[in-house]
């Protein structure tokens, strides 16, 4: 039997993930390929309150690896329950932020052991690692500013440009360390030419 | 500077977890002894919203590692908010369930690899265990009669009885295997006689 692909979008906030997604989508319906579309963290009712814990800014400081083992429980039932599934049908799976975002903001930014990340990420998933990593690569003061919302900030968006500039480093250190999983897409071109390359992309999985 | 003492209270349901942790915290009073009382899952207001998560009753199913690592994820939170501040204080921390419970009902009752539970334990706690667990001890048959509630039981109370005779048996295994650390207390008994043991067990602590 074969197996769908495997693709996960990634970049610090504002860089255009949801909006991509939704051309990738555009395209997957184009090429009749059956596919899901999720998102991290969440992707199950269990995993979506994980992720409203997560996000939820606190009187409390939170442990950074209280987060980085909520991150991961909220993986794990979203693999067992949507993902493993989904592939195993032969389905593509299209994921807004996955595994390179835990080792961005929680190695990156919160400057956690990235040995540990890697136990987890082995527990969790076996051998399963995106087919394509979809990095949407933009200074992040310029994401900062286009993600600005109207409403409040959550307790990642509420971080440091410092924080963000780590976060960054860390995807792109992850892109150079794995080239062939990686596409780094310059997301400060114009919409129209990231999606381009997206394009390039996808079309090298077919 | 002396550390408090870490005292854990452990057992199936209903052998008398909470009403003993009322008998231990009158006799830490008695000896003027500055403690304080808290519960797993649980003790910080995120390790709380845990708790609800992890008993809450869901349609999905729930994947066992992601069971797993939110009990952990609550415990980081515990361990850095709650716990090793008190005891760097000095006080005593007196918890309702700890990692033993862990051990007995992830370990032995969803029966996942106590090796990863191994590791998970010595990520998020370093060096520490407790002082001293309580175990009280009893057929799970009777610990589920006398803990029937009125209301609807949690995620846990719905398991069947071979659950809870193989958290039982991880639980005695763990006693067996490290006996200085465990006091097996006979929960079957009259509770006056279970509070003279656990009066004798507190006293050898001083
Ligand atoms: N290439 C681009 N040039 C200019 N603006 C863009 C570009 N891509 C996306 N945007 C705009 O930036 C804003 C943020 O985009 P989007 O919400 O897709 O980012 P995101 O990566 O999903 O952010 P978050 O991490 O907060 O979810 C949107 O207003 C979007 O229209
Ligand atoms: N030794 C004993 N003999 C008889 N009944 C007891 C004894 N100890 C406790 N009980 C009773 O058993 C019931 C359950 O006790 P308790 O709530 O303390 O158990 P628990 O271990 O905290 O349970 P849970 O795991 O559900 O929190 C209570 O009604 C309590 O009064
Ligand atoms: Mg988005
Ligand atoms: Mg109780």
């Amino acid at each position: 039997m074969s197996h769908g692909k495997f693709i996960t979008l990634e970049g610090v906030e504002g860089v255009g993930k949801s909006t991509n997604l939704l051309y990738i989508t555009e395209w997957l319906k184009k090429h009749n390929i059956k596919f899901i579309q999720t998102r991290e963290p969440g992707g199950t009712p269990l995993a979506e309150q994980l992720r409203e814990l997560l996000l939820a800014k606190r009187k409390e400081s939170v442990d950074p690896t209280a987060e980085l083992l909520m991150v991961f429980a909220a993986r794990a039932q979203h693999l067992s329950q949507v993902i493993l599934p989904a592939l195993d049908r032969g389905d593509w799976v299209i994921c807004d932020r996955f595994t390179d975002a835990t080792y961005a903001y929680q190695g990156g930014g919160r400057e956690l052991d990235r040995t540990l990340i890697e136990q987890l990420e082995q527990t969790v998933q076996k051998n399963l690692r995106p087919d394509k990593v979809l990095l949407l690569d933009l200074d992040p003061e310029t994401g900062l500013q286009r993600a600005a919302r109207t409403g409040d900030a959550d307790r990642f968006e509420s971080e440091h440009l410092v924080f963000f500039n780590r976060v960054r480093a860390a995807y792109l250190e992850r892109a150079e360390a794995f080239p062939a999983r990686y596409a780094i897409v310059d997301a400060s071109q114009p919409l129209e030419r990231v999606q381009q390359e997206l394009g390039r992309q996808l079309e090298r999985l077919l």
